[in-house]
């Protein structure tokens, strides 16, 4: 397993994905996983869904601007740290984000998020 | 065990040892410790060390916005994510970071750092 490629082929598909068809983001989370949104906690993969899917704006478009990643523990786990900016639509400004995902492989050789924490830069 | 607790911890204990006496920090790292530092991974406690204390800047103050933490799998793992700023002496204006670590428990009931990412937040 090459951890970047992972985490580089992550950012790629989460990101289009929260900005294209947030509900399809449902197949990443499982029932332990954890998200940290605006330091509100929410777990599991149906909540998480029903969070990210009612936030007030419709359209968004992430922009990444830094990808680091570390492979975690001997189970195969890859922690990826992004920095960048989200732009709503109708707003002037983007704004700059940084967010971390703990990501843990399954037995069908994919990877699920098990911690998700996002967090807005205020300026 | 409670993960805010040990997360609220961690930080204070982290950031003052940091802005006072950085070679203090060895001892919250191991060898199969790994730090990012604005994309440059450095592996080991031996090696991470001699990185903080090789930065060009002597004196440095963090200030502390945001503290999130999540467990992190069943073995007691926590993880921490910190936004914040940091002065450094002589400048006008403070950098913003994002930093975040996967504490590790030890067999004596302490935690080390398996994971350290930093980034600086460009505006």
């Amino acid at each position: 397993m090459d951890p970047d490629a992972v985490a580089r082929a992550f950012v790629e598909h989460y990101y289009r994905t929260f900005d294209t068809n947030r509900a399809g983001l449902a197949g990443l989370y499982q029932d332990s996983s954890m998200l940290s949104f605006e330091g509100e906690k929410i777990q599991g993969a149906a909540a998480i869904i029903a969070k990210l899917t009612g936030l007030q704006f419709q359209q968004c478009q992430h922009n990444i601007s830094t990808i680091d990643c570390q492979t975690s523990g001997p189970a195969g786990g890859v922690i990826v740290f992004v920095s960048g900016s989200l732009q709503l639509a109708g707003e002037p400004h983007a704004l700059k984000f940084s967010q971390m995902f703990h990501l843990i492989p399954t037995p069908q050789g994919n990877f699920y998020v098990l911690n998700d924490i996002f967090r807005l830069n205020y300026a």
